[in-house]
């Protein structure tokens, strides 16, 4: 426990039919991190997450950045872990400090971000996108044109760079392609929304942000919250191993983002902006 | 949008190769849903979460009782939509009003649920652990004793049970099984979590909890907050069809709960609680 690395190794029992054998295996590692705020001589604890170790500062960036606490890289003064000596050095690294510059904390109240409402009672798919639109969510630019054999090579190089994932099966991937294909970052985390997190800090702190000429490509499902943290990031193209849900599909259509689902090998769904895909074989059933 | 049923039919471009076609399909409904506590003239809304529509009442007794916020079946007056006259009649549907016996709201407290620590300061998975203790979690009875038949004919029984995943690929599911490994009930979500609070809450409404003489089985991985939530119900053996989190593990064996992992066909892997399954073959490499 207190374990540190993205990987951890288990001792279990094997079976295979009439076959079992005791061996030691890996599994991913999830461990709980705190975010803290940190500014002036103020002090907040904004989320604790389970999440698997490492780029811990990044999944603290991408985190506030997605829930609209922080806005700009110049807002941070420095990220820590914590060295408070009264907590067990073991712990240290489940704790980042994110110091910010300004003298006070931000409002915390879009922290509430479960409360996807536009008026006291209402609740619904269409109260949660007229609440993004409140947040003043942009449509997004229109971005690069992508060909299909550009997004029938994505899955497999996504595999290629999932180190962790092959040994363990335990871990979600996000990566980021630029718009000829090339893989610029892979981020992993037993969370789905953790390794996109960490993936937009990773811009973030780089400040690549908004990442207006690049794909995304996410290892499971596309559900709502994957679609709201991608726009955020100004992400034009979203891809998904598997399938969306039906408020991911509303999502990107009402903010024009290009989402395509299973994608496998050379096939795959466009469920919303096909225009930034360029389809010049014959088209049926249109 | 607003949608009520579990599965919603999308228009979508399917390309394989250079072949394009354009059609409809469903994917998976997600929807927010709103949980409201009703006591006496106070109401309190616990929580918003996004789920796929079905099992709302089950998804809302389920949610409340993991998080310790309801303990038993007789708390609850009644689960009923919301009815109120100024909310849109097509939101009605994702407002869960949980109306309970008492004239008083119970502690809320306990649902700063993410925050796994035992002091001001620390957090790690120990500390995680040692929360639960401190919340009351006893440790798991011994229950039934399981064959390594019985366990290799569960995955086949969950994916025949999955009705809307074989349609949209979309979503998890959650099942019971009582200990000759009959299928007593299944539930889906698009949220793992959801599904397992689904079934928890079913069990809960039927007065049927502690499943101490049942198995578990769901649909992706085993993660820390799976392991809890089955823990809390009560259940001997839980079983994934994926991988399960380092923490998941250290969980299950804490508390001496029974986790299989890989479990397809066969095959499976023992992370935890050896001793409720009946393991007579050849044992190698102990």
């Amino acid at each position: 426990m207190a374990r540190s690395g993205s990987k951890s190794p288990m001792d279990l029992w094997s079976v295979a039919g009439a076959r079992v054998h005791k061996r030691s295996d890996q599994v991913a590692t999830e461990e709980p991190m705190e975010i803290r705020l940190l500014a002036g001589s103020q002090r907040r604890t904004v989320a604790v997450t389970m999440r698997t170790p490492g780029h811990d500062f990044e999944l603290a960036a991408g985190f506030l950045f997605a829930e609209g606490v922080l806005g700009s890289r110049d807002q941070v003064h420095r990220l820590t872990y914590c060295t408070d000596p009264d907590v067990d050095a073991d712990q240290h690294y489940n704790i980042v400090q994110v110091a910010l510059r300004g003298r006070e904390l931000p409002d915390l109240a879009v922290l509430e971000r479960h409360f996807y409402t536009t008026s006291a009672c209402g609740v619904c798919g269409k109260a949660s996108l007229e609440a993004l639109h409140l947040r003043g969510y942009p449509r997004l630019l229109p971005g690069p044109q992508i060909t299909p054999e550009l997004l029938a090579g994505l899955a497999e190089k996504l595999a290629a760079a999932q180190g962790v994932f092959r040994t363990t099966g335990g871990l979600h991937a996000a990566a980021l392609f630029d718009r000829d294909g090339a893989l610029v970052a892979v981020r992993e985390d037993v969370g789905r929304h953790n390794a996109l997190d960490k993936l937009v800090g990773w811009a973030f702190l780089e400040d690549r942000l908004p990442l207006a000429d690049h794909l995304v490509m996410v290892s499971g499902r596309a559900s709502f919250e994957l679609v709201q943290k991608s726009l955020v990031a100004g992400v034009p193209v979203l891809c998904a191993v598997s399938a969306p849900s039906s408020l991911a599909v509303d999502l990107a259509r009402e903010f024009g983002m290009t989402l395509v689902g299973f994608l496998r090998g050379e096939r795959f769904n466009i469920y919303a902006g096909r225009e930034r895909i360029r389809l010049e074989s014959q088209v049926s059933g249109a």
